[in-house]
């Protein structure tokens, strides 16, 4: 992208290019570790761009495209055509930003996003793809990243991660993250088939809330041993209190019995369970992410097609402080908290966030998330951590995503971020070596710090 | 206005060209049937701007006008004097931008808006309209209004509809919407004399559910032969649950008895009469809008000497995603959803409601709506719908409004949306050619084609 | 500060020109009168800075500074070397912002913020508190403060405020203001002995509502007879009712005897004393300030550790709209509304609360408060004033502060306020005039007209 993209002051375009070719620690994402191995060239931009991503199924959707050309039986070329469409009247979406920075960035295409150039654009992008034999490992190398956390189940064997760790050709590290909603989840169908396997896994049966704990410190260490520096929880509920172990072991087992847990039990093994896990956490000097106010699945007749992860998710509801809080002053008094990230994807609810977080050092909140991860919301969400918590601490981008495109969003922003304190500098409002220094922790040290003690 | 007002670049100020003289699709309003038909000339400025109209009212009283000089008994020309006293200090206020395009727009005046001036507005303002003979039709027609849709109950015989469908003379087209408050509300006091009168216009007695639901689909086939496209709620209450028929059933004859419904009652009820209606509506074509978080007749006293619709209303709390989901996704499984347009009066729920919308391809979220409908809060929702949906389904503007003056409000809309979608381009953020294309779908085109067929 | 800072426009600056040396009336703060009174000067400006200011103990924290050098016993040189080195880092934290201003506007120290800087700035300052023999009122003087309002529990004795009344030497007016929170606070240890010294203080003991009510508004005249104009409260809880006498006579009696008081009982007394209080208010012409949606003591150890305001609190949720106006609205039906101002924590309900405001002439929405007191949030609000309530009866800045220091706060909120309608004038959105009119209203005539008649 030119490097004018995003940067509206001299001041923002001089701090870019101290940070423009800085490495990429992409904390979270959800990219398979399987594909990142086998290493497979792509085919073509519709694959790329199309398969499983349910933020692009979602604007096509919005534009009236059908379902045939969306989640379908339609070629790739025809659902790429069909977005591009979609894109030239999709002004002012994140989509259209990043499609356009990943076109500039890997394909070396530059032209503007409107149906009658989706022909041009799928046959250039096609010939790029070919040419620099595009392929996970090499569209990571090309955006600089030199280390990626993806998302992992406790059950998981780690074959990829462990085969990965001793591929000396491999230029970036992988690592894996410990993401607990499965076995948090004990309303969902299935919730005592997936704790058997967690036991096979184990080698031991688990028919308690104590052998539950065992399994999943076993499966930590296992995790730790491979490289895990990282956890992460996204489910849609969050505990309302903090009780004991018995009510917490009540629920459990009557989840393993198949027997209804009612929404009181359901906050019992929660409430109980997040005090567990950050304790172990804590012990581990791991990093602990929480996720808030996802709403899944709303569409059911979407579910019922596709699945989940199809495009029928939303911004869930504001937490109440007082869940919040009671949790992470119990953890705080127990074990103490581990380093501890947040965010929320309802807007409404991050300067409380930011403002609940100011109360407890080791916790911060994160990047804008999701629905909340576009131009204006990464402005205000550096604008609330900056007024309301400490820039200085704030870890910056990661991407969340599934696609391997998706490292232009770090480049999107560290423009916005330095346009951001750029024109502070320019306002007087904030000085000019500092920033330096600022956009330089924010957009890489903060993390390198945080991930250098264990590589 | 000048054609630099709200515009501050030189592609807004293009694209602003392209749609300045478009004309207007107002899809929703409550302009009085009555007042069209007759088109009685005005007689002065002071009727026109303060007869009615509670946001002008709520002013005044904050300036610490007497209610005298609002409400009460004091002439027209005094109450003027007021207003614009008021203006002075309402820096900010979208009716400080709404009087200074009105009085440029259809009277030729251009004076500061200041109490010293009061008197001179007085005069050049009714001097243009005994000059220009201004009425209803004359100022609908002067804003290039090729459209609009008032709001109805159905019990109204439409006479006034019936009579302008057949009046060569009228430039406009006038159609009626359908407008359920005073069907669902069934704890307000008079229901039971309500539905006795929506029984004898259809001629049969409604002493059921079943009853009641066939008198609506006669009264919506009755409105649809006269032209209605729209239909509308904008009741306080929003149901927690979908229940079933005998829940519904019970509840209706509760309230047909002047029985006290409660709050579990109440919700059966609407849950039961959303998804019904909104089957109705798809089975017809028409368009569904819901207009969520307003808070009415807060101030009692204001209530007890004014009446509903003085300025004693409010902005509601936010609705709970499961409650707005519950009802979206069982109208999506029944009956499938017709295009449906959701608004909301509390802006900490909307970037929520554009991701709920999402959810479901009919769904669309709708301009910023009464106190959100002001510069920042109208660019605020162009901006969510942008990131979180997408702008080239938007219907854009509507006004909403009792006053036939407020057709001004569509050109302010259009101003600032072209100076967002403008700044964009000069960004280097979106396209110039896609956004001339965006800017003439969003202020016109996309409701052309809504309203298109019917007429 | 130079004439530029935070003013991006030539009418900014020119209305900025208006108001720079206008007095200021704080009318809400949380200055010490035995400190004003007793008038020491200071010794460093690390105290000065540093001791029981929360606001910048967050931020050490967030920073990563050990609680030694926050809250605990290393030296003030140390103190104020760890919070210099926290500023540089702290971008578009209002600190930032008050730190440079009340270095230039007192200590006329303009060097960078940066922890190189730090010793050289803490000579500087130390040598001009020396020099000016900064104190108290030295400093109170330098920011041209002509009147403050202090807060003050009901069984205060006002000696301080009594012996400045009669100090000729004083330049600025000391007034005490009536705040309720320990009175409402029904279930706060230490209740009944509370009670116990309030009786004590009025002369006879508490044992009903009635005795209580009496006591209160002894105090209420006490404090009239010694200048007090404006009462304030600030406690978590907010009423979801309004009950009766009696509801609101047995909770009280529970608390004086040690019982449990459950919510609903709580809430009963806490109705019934918001309708009395303002009452009470009323007819003494006295301002009633509530202060919404503040969380205190999040951080237990930290509570344990050092108390409270030691920087564990946060922002609460929003209050329901139905609470807050079932409690307007009852008063307004009592006694009529006391002029009122409402401040909300939570910046998501903030528009709301404008709404709910405008439907009662007599109560006005406050400057952005704590959390929300930062650059954008200023902005913020004043729009929000702007657009949802009427700019024109606006009472501007307050500091809200326990630190002498933080009248550079005043000119932090001209600035902003000056640039924010210097930029409607720019933009033709505002008239120049009108707007000469408006800055000296909102920053200081305002509060001149409602503190003026009682000094």
């Amino acid at each position: 992208m030119d490097t004018s993209y995003m940067l509206h002051t001299d001041t923002a375009r001089r701090l870019y290019a101290l940070v423009q070719n800085l490495p990429i620690i992409d904390y979270h994402c959800h990219l398979s570790p399987e594909q990142i191995d086998a290493d497979l060239p792509f085919d073509n931009i519709g694959e790329v761009w199309l398969a499983g991503d349910h933020y692009k199924w979602r604007l096509m959707r919005a534009a009236g495209i059908p379902e045939r050309y969306i989640t379908g039986d339609a070629g790739w070329h025809d659902k790429f055509i069909g977005y591009i469409s979609a894109l030239e009247l999709a002004a002012g979406n994140p989509l259209y930003h990043w499609s356009q920075m990943e076109l500039a960035l890997y394909f070396d295409v530059r032209l503007p996003l409107a149906a009658e150039n989706a022909e041009q654009i799928w046959m250039q992008a096609n010939a790029a793809i070919a040419d620099r034999k595009l392929s996970p490992c090499r569209l990571m190398q090309m955006a600089g990243v030199e280390y990626a956390a993806t998302t992992d189940d406790p059950v998981d064997d780690l074959v990829y991660h462990r085969r990965m760790r001793t591929d000396g050709n491999l230029k970036c590290r992988i690592t894996p993250s410990f993401r607990t909603d499965k076995v948090l989840q004990i309303r969902q169908g299935g919730y005592a088939g997936y704790i058997q396997k967690l036991g096979e896994v184990c080698g031991f049966q688990i028919k308690s809330l104590e052998q539950l704990q065992r399994a999943l410190t076993d499966r930590l260490d296992f995790f730790v041993e491979n490289g895990c520096r990282f956890t992460d929880v996204g489910i849609a509920a969050f505990p309302e209190v903090v009780g004991d172990e018995a009510g917490a072991n009540a629920a459990f087992r009557k989840a393993l019995a198949g027997d209804p847990v009612n929404d009181r039990e359901y906050a019992a093994f929660l409430g109980w369970m997040y005090v567990f896990l950050a304790g172990a956490y804590k012990q581990r000097g791991l990093v602990m992410q929480w996720h808030l106010a996802a709403y899944r699945n709303a569409n059911t007749l979407l579910y019922d097609l596709c699945g989940a992860d199809a495009g029928g998710d939303c911004i869930g509801d504001c937490i109440c402080a007082d869940w919040l809080i009671r949790v992470l002053d119990a953890i705080h008094r127990s074990s103490g908290l581990p380093k501890t990230v947040l965010y929320t994807l309802n807007p409404a609810m991050a300067p409380q966030l930011c403002s609940i977080a100011g109360c407890f050092p080791e916790v911060l909140c994160g990047a804008a998330w999701w629905f909340c991860d576009h131009l204006r919301g990464i402005r205000a969400q550096i604008c609330n951590i900056a007024e309301i918590g400490y820039l200085g601490s704030f870890l910056g981008m990661l991407t969340d995503s599934r696609s391997f495109l998706s490292y232009a969003r770090h480049d999107y922003f560290r423009r916005i971020f330095c346009d951001v304190v750029g024109g502070w500098v320019e306002n007087g409002e904030y000085d000019a070596t500092a920033a330096q220094k600022l956009v330089r922790s924010v957009c890489y040290e903060n993390l390198q710090r945080l991930t250098g003690d264990i590589r």
